[in-house]
């Protein structure tokens, strides 16, 4: 498995890529909103404030059908850049990978079967507090129920994410458990400084040190489900947390919701831990003593404008897609030289039903 | 397996059940709704007609926790016969078997995750159309999505389904599509004439043979996505459609929507093939050469009055029971006789929630 770095606690990322050869995989995308995304030039997720709120049930349509149906295309930028989606959507045909959508208060529901929660979206973290206790602890304990079920029926569970502005609520969550994060973007100049404000003015809000204070004051519906499902589902089988900062947050909620720390690894992309605006690899340790498995996904060496802008900041992760591509190599032995391949066959096709 | 009894293709019922012995088993449970159920007396589901919408959900709830939440107690009639589902849960739970509850168009959403389709009630077919025909085939679509999914995830998918009336929505599709049917009922003096009268009133405005159309007209939003799942997930997996009439009708589209007829079989209770009133071994026969595996509930042997009137002909079959128990026996090994000790102690902890 030459293209799967390991770092973070290397002895455990051996294990844990040994256990999960060849076997099998389930990828989960767990989809949300937050107000926090309607903060002006926060994410580039959608081209416009209209649009933000169709990226990740958009994502989901197009995991399945190869197209969407709650927009007319497939999620792109005017000039050509695709939705991540594209690397998570190659990964898991490539490799035969069954994957399932699970619905944390998307503001728009996807137009395909999906595990539903009842959760609400959440709110703006600058202005208010981003949701009621009552339905952490709910999404918690939904989490729980669906970790449990999805754990039983494979050996690795991936858990990936798409809530965009995630990385706000992300990092307002890891700073609220006095964690030091810097955060990536999907933007390439990195809007640190708006960031920043957003989340100093959430933490000004903040008093309580209660895990779930914490997150119902700071935090998305996504960060409590996810570490509910991290729980019962790391007691039974190997868990994949695929995505950056927002499973860092993640990973630190867990210290109260807890999980079997032999059975769990963060997998995401280079691009996530090379960006010297962020520190990843150094918050994570801080955090959790868990390998980190990194694919590189070659995409600088792609001959398409579109998916070399990636490699340049441009996105760098999401909808799961740096797990996607490490199970699908850990299943399969296919190569990441391999994916990018098929990746640029795919973005000839979708280019076609623009 | 003394415990399962194989009737109609006798081959591939002993191939079936030693392809599935000590093998993966995944529980779904669809629930539904028709407004056929709000016809007086046509189902014991539900003391009153405020209560039968609840029934599904909160026999999906009872599976979930051992108790409901959208209703106080435990689904029982005023004088102590509890709901089919407590069979499932014993048998679901004595063998660790995970199940996920499908959500195919119930008039209450149950409070726990469950797989959401988009899809709408059934209307009562003795008035009306049950379905638009655009709803039948997104059913049927929707059904290949997730059995394509869940087949993916297991050696044996159980399928089973939870439906206030039915059975009679069941007979009208079956009438429908020609085939001689008589159906059982949840009530021991089954409402025979009653509900002849409400199919045949469906089957006057019947005049397209297209089985889409049939379904449109006669069926409920259970049976096309049920169809759906059998079609995808026996290219993968084994299916078991766990249930009686209302299989039998899903089976009878299956012509149309297609199957794997080698990794098929219906299961269910010795109470339904042994009701006089119906005639559900011929009717599979005339449908399809699958086999169909019985397990007797030896209920008659409770020490319990509330169970023992399931072997009066009370209920007889419903939440997938019979399947659950069958599933538990294969993978586990277990009686039937300790399945009946573990759902008297079962029913004993429920009778002190009321």
């Amino acid at each position: 498995m030459n293209d799967i770095e390991i770092l973070g606690n290397l002895d455990k990322g051996q294990n844990f890529v040994k256990s999960v050869e060849e076997k099998k995989f389930l990828f989960s995308l767990v989809i949300s909103y937050t107000e926090t995304s309607e903060i002006p030039g926060i994410t580039i997720a959608g081209s416009n404030l209209d649009f933000i709120k169709f990226t990740s049930p958009a994502d989901s349509e197009y995991l399945h059908y190869g197209t969407c149906k709650c927009i007319d295309s497939v999620p792109m930028t005017p000039d050509g850049k695709p939705t991540p989606a594209i690397m998570t959507k190659v990964a898991l045909e490539s490799a035969s990978i069954p994957h399932i959508v699970i619905n944390a208060g998307s503001k728009i529901l996807p137009d395909i079967p999906f595990i539903e929660t009842g959760l609400d979206h959440g709110k703006n973290i600058q202005n208010e507090p981003a949701l009621d206790r009552y339905y952490v602890l709910r999404a918690v304990e939904y989490g729980r129920i669906i970790g449990r079920t999805l754990g039983a029926l494979t050996d690795c569970l991936v858990i990936g994410e798409s809530i965009p502005a995630g990385t706000t609520t992300a990092m307002a969550v890891l700073k609220g458990f006095d964690i030091d994060a810097k955060v990536s973007s999907s933007i390439p100049e990195n809007p640190i400084e708006l960031k920043n404000n957003v989340v100093n003015a959430a933490l000004k809000r903040s008093k309580s040190k209660d895990a779930y204070d914490v997150i119902a004051n700071l935090g998305d519906p996504m960060i409590p489900l996810v570490a509910g499902m991290l729980g019962t589902a790391s007691q039974t089988c190997k868990v994949l947390l695929a995505g950056g900062t927002q499973m860092a947050a993640v990973l630190a909620l867990g210290h109260t919701t807890g999980y079997n720390e032999n059975n769990i690894a963060i997998g995401t992309t280079s691009y996530i831990v090379n960006d010297d605006s962020a520190n990843f690899l150094d918050m994570i340790k801080e955090i959790a003593d868990i390998p980190i498995l990194i694919v590189n996904p070659k995409l600088e060496d792609s001959k398409i404008q579109g998916l070399r802008s990636y490699s340049d900041g441009f996105v760098k992760e999401g909808a799961g897609a740096g797990g996607a591509m490490i199970s699908a190599i850990l299943k399969t032995g296919l190569t990441s030289k391999k994916l990018l391949e098929k990746t640029e066959k795919e973005y000839q096709r979708i280019i076609t039903l623009q």
